[in-house]
């Protein structure tokens, strides 16, 4: 899986000696997907070079491979015939991905290209909204018919192979392309020669829509542990189907952007380094200035107990304190959140929640307020004010524990996404709440 | 895909009515993933007898796709037939997993209720690491012979598919069992009946060790667009295969383990309310007292500006710099600890992450400022104190950004989990910087 350092060294070596026939040898033994990380580390021309010497099958699917930067830095270097051989090539899904990235004037100077078939069923995809199982499907599919015997659908399957993307499912089709049934390769090689494929075929299938987001497509093929899902439009007919690989590539966006989302960043689809700068910084600094506002409130709060604030050993302990309920806060609002995503919580848990986490809170926050009385002996620390700070300690973490829980419960229930009320936003909740409690029972306990 | 509440109704009125010959009608009418989550709705006694109303080879599929608390609570109840029968007809990876959530005791009591050669594949398998694709694979995959004729490959494909996990791929083996080649069955299609398997398979094909980690595996199958990886041991021989549904599992339980870690708990595999009250709190209680601990540090920051403290208006901006510093680092270790995650960063890109974080921080911190002061001006704060924080902010924001991106590569390179170098670790070190950070310059700006 590694790539071979020694294989780069290697073709730059021939590259250099201009030893371009044993280059053209070599590169088809290369796996496509290896190929791909050794043009990341080769420069510009030299990755054109490689592409004039693949034979076409193989420059497509590496293509297909590439980031969509790369892709598009790689076509404006091409010929236009060049450019053209290999977008007609492209699977469906993969041309709807690149062309997704690139601005409009070039897609449509690119679509132009395309034959008149290739060129309609573009635009139909591009027209379907971001993310959804429209833009994610190939119309590289097998179709049968239900008075098809077995004999028969096998042969038919054997003679369209090369151009579909899977041969392991066949769907079944009527005339108005109405889909009615699916089969599996593996149940036509079971059945009989000439039984009626309407016999065989499952008919309580599973589908999606055209419009259907691509995280609602990733867990229906998770869950039923399928290796492609057929995608019908809004009058359920079949226009294309979602392959599991894919799919997998859609879990592994979908978790990243819940992670940026939780960090309070707008989600990139983009990799780190091919995000540009001035988007990234856009990204993060939305959020970051928003977060700053709302720490406006901290100040309101502080000036409320100035003359508290005198007494400048309750300082000590204040960044301490309220740290702690941030990080429980942060504790609870993960595996809520994350809980909400793989579908394992739902919003009909509340209760069950509140009581988990109450309990969780009051047990946690207990034990640590020993821990801060015991390490405050320990620094030698103002041992009333320790005192004061692990009481508060306690209604802290309590609370910090039912913000995390319950704010992404209510952003889901509002249809927000519960990825929102993470880290960040519980932090700044809890930091608000935190020095009211802290300075409440300060004052409470100190007579003042 | 949502479970038909209405279904959930209809089988609890017929098991009411004790109309059990119906309700075994209308059960395999139901996808095997959806009476799953019917299960989960219904109480202890009517899963039983629902189980006891299934067909064995759905109630086999039933079985294996509970949590494992559910199949263990189910294993209780079942007579010692009715276990023997379901796991002898489980797949061996399914079992394997099912074995390592139980007790010793249970495992060693069910094992013995197996055949032998299942008892030995199950021992066998029980010995590979946690995690690793000895655990994940299943035994259940086609072999077949060099010499063999595409005719007598397709047949025998036939032949045994029944008891194959997946018949799609074909592996072939020596006389050693030494995995030569893979063969997929559209490229036996594809073939003509005469040729010989030695003449069409893969030779360079992509395999994993039985000690590889599921994710290495995972990284495999999807980055080589995969259904199944041959699983071989340290000779060799070919042991096992991994399917890509099982994959698709790992990639989300590798992703909720990074979310885990990342809000500083230790990870945990189950899900929210399979995991026990105080298991749970184990898992996260451990992290918040050493948090608890580190916090000490900022205590003793704050001792030594004790008297800078007195200015009581310097202490209204402390939280809000502090934590806006605490979010641009967790931005940055989000971004990092996700890019090493899903391969796209490397540790030898240190040098561009240190520039790109660096000269956004710069900026962001600039800007962050501007809307400081500006706030502050609104709230009516001390415009002074306001731009000592304004000037603190950009400094602390660069700390953090660089402390964000560099923890994370650091314990990548020292072979940690970078999981662990994230937003409330990051926070902690912020957190103690922005107090040096901005006493430091207001100590200077105020001659103090």
């Amino acid at each position: 899986m590694r790539v071979n350092e020694i294989l780069v060294q290697e073709i730059e070596a021939l590259i250099q000696k201009k030893d371009y026939r044993s280059l053209k040898e070599a590169l088809p033994e290369i796996l496509p997907a290896d190929l791909v990380e050794i043009l990341y580390l080769l420069p510009t021309v030299d990755r054109l070079l490689i592409f004039r010497l693949l034979k076409k099958d193989m420059a497509v699917e590496v293509f297909s491979l590439l980031e969509s930067n790369e892709q598009e830095e790689l076509l404006h270097l091409f010929t236009d015939d060049n450019a053209k051989e290999i977008l007609q090539s492209m699977a469906p899904d993969d041309r709807a991905d690149l062309f997704d990235e690139l601005p409009a004037g070039i897609v449509n100077r690119l679509i132009a290209l395309l034959p008149q078939d290739q060129r309609d069923l573009m635009n139909r995809m591009l027209n379907y909204p971001d993310n959804s199982a429209g833009r994610l499907m190939t119309t590289e599919y097998v179709n049968l018919r239900e008075h098809m015997n077995v004999a028969s659908a096998i042969h038919h399957i054997r003679t369209v192979a090369p151009d579909k993307e899977t041969i392991y499912y066949a769907y079944v089709i009527d005339d108005r392309r109405y889909l009615i049934g699916i089969v599996s390769l593996r149940q036509l090689l079971l059945a009989q020669d000439s039984m009626l494929v309407e016999n065989i075929m499952h008919k309580d299938f599973i589908s999606v829509k055209t419009t259907d987001d691509q995280e609602y497509v990733a867990k229906a093929i998770k869950k039923y542990d399928l290796l492609a899902i057929p995608v019908v439009d809004l009058e359920n007919r079949l226009v294309g189907i979602v392959t599991v690989d894919d799919v997998i590539d859609v879990i592994d966006e979908e978790a990243t952007e819940d992670f940026h989302k939780m960090a309070a960043m707008q989600a990139t689809e983009d990799s780190y380094f091919s995000t540009g700068f001035f988007m990234l910084a856009r990204k993060r600094i939305l959020w970051l200035i928003l977060l700053l506002l709302a720490y406006n409130f901290t100040q309101i709060v502080l000036r409320h107990y100035a003359d508290t604030l005198k007494i400048i050993s309750l300082i000590f302990f204040m960044p301490m304190i309220i740290g702690t309920g941030g990080n429980a806060g942060t504790q609870s609002a993960t595996l809520i959140i994350r809980g909400l995503a793989v579908g394992e919580i739902r919003p009909l848990d509340f209760f069950k929640i509140v009581f988990k986490e109450s309990f969780m809170g009051i047990l946690m926050g207990l034990l640590l307020g020993i821990v801060l009385i015991i390490s405050g002996a320990i620094m030698g620390a103002d041992m009333i004010i320790a005192y004061i700070a692990s009481i508060a300690l306690i209604v802290i973490v309590l609370s910090a524990n039912l913000a995390g829980a319950l704010l992404p419960l209510i952003a889901k229930l509002l249809k927000l996404d519960p990825a929102i009320m993470a880290g960040p936003v519980i932090t700044i909740i809890v930091d608000i709440l935190g020095i009211v409690i802290y300075f409440e029972v300060a004052k409470f306990l100190l007579n003042i």
